[in-house]
């Protein structure tokens, strides 16, 4: 996938330092390339479901957050993305040390990219905890800012 | 709706308890009856996205506890309750003091329960800013805690 | 909800009239008010999965075209409108004599709309079968046919 | 993936069968392997919406019987399949000759199976059209007729 923006790195890592909530739950960029973006999650107790695994709301962000951003790298510059709406299967309970999100983009059109995110427990070896589909909406900066879809 | 459970609000409470995410997100109970789960959440810059609104994955944190308590509170005794999936659809910018999720059972059945959850952000008045719909499977408590849907 | 196009209800019927796939599962509009779309579907064995109900898919073509035309009754004149994507959930059999979606837009916002829609199976009274969020883009008429998104 | 009933094939052709909704689209089976199942269904005008494409719901019956299928293939004997719910994004107009889903299981839990399912339009070459995640019941055959969930 060819970026329209040469400069999509820089202007997704801006986007992701200003989201206090990835910073609150310690989330890194751990990919980002045209169309795909990886984001990784540690364990920790704080963000925890009834059972001690990692509440699903979490595990919806860290892969709302990679969907968001890999949908980033391909629209053009002076633009932001906001979710439109996604959908998320929890496969298996989200226990492990570290949680990974790989999120890909499987259409962007003129007004809304299409993503999908896998998200893995990793422990020994990765085990695929939730999958998720994602529709964003690419916004001229000016407007973005305003929340409308 | 008629609970299986005398005792669901006990139980409903303290799983609840039990979520560590929900409070370090500061959410309350605000209306626990059958079928019916109200739960609120201040908000808090801790927890935003890019332009200062509420990440849609605290919204989704928010709905998909509501949503499972709705489910619980309908559930027999000794059964805990897992999300096996959710859709939302973020309809306007999560902008407000705080913010309200109404989570409703629209069908409890054998081993699925299937809710509708409304998210509004209460300012003067409340702005509808998401919908849910989830699905809920019922477990036996022994076998719930490991997870498997 | 106030209609921007005076002629939406001509301009709805006559996009129906074209859906060949209506025609051929025997739909009928059954109310068309902004915002608000009922579709009837009598039941026809032709149209079933392996138990004789109706198959999910001709449910979800039913809800899928009453979205679409609520969407459609709220959006500006010479414009047509897509369906982005849907989630449904079936929550009973498909079972009856007729069946009724009711659509209603949760939201209309400049580019996207958001709609839920209720399925009842009708026999001697009304049963939910289905229930479905949807999001539809309206687009110019010149590029809509296009298909787009 | 392994099979739990030898005879999985001969049960999924025999249900297939009964389903007429897919004699009436004139759906035929491409392939079936554990976990795998795909479905072909040629153009029909018949079954479009107002541009003359395929009706989504249309898609959405193809890719719902692909996904349950691919569920029966790793189902015990005994057992009936029943879709839950789906969720489907369209990509792109239904414009070709013939039209191929693809369904895969990513999880097939004690109660639950959760598929993946793509749907390419086949002209010259495939194009994706669009994406499905659904989740399927199995359930006793004896039980499963009544189409609980």
């Amino acid at each position: 996938m060819i970026p329209k923006d040469p400069a999509f790195e820089a202007r997704v890592r801006e986007s992701f330092a200003r989201q206090s909530h990835m910073a609150t739950l310690g989330v890194t960029i751990e990919r980002l390339a045209p169309g795909e973006v990886d984001l990784a999650l540690p364990f920790d107790p704080r963000f925890c479901q009834q059972n001690g695994f990692l509440h699903a709301g979490v595990i919806a962000s860290l892969a709302d957050s990679a969907s968001g951003y890999a949908a980033s790298t391909l629209a053009p510059p002076d633009t932001d993305v906001l979710a439109v709406e996604f959908k998320i299967n929890l496969l298996a309970p989200a226990r492990g040390e570290r949680f990974l999100a790989r999120a890909r983009v499987l259409r962007a059109g003129r007004t809304l990219t299409v993503c999908h995110v896998d998200v893995y427990a990793v422990q020994a070896e990765p085990t695929l905890i939730a999958t998720m589909l994602s529709t964003i909406i690419v916004r001229p900066l000016a407007s973005a800012g305003g929340g409308e879809r």
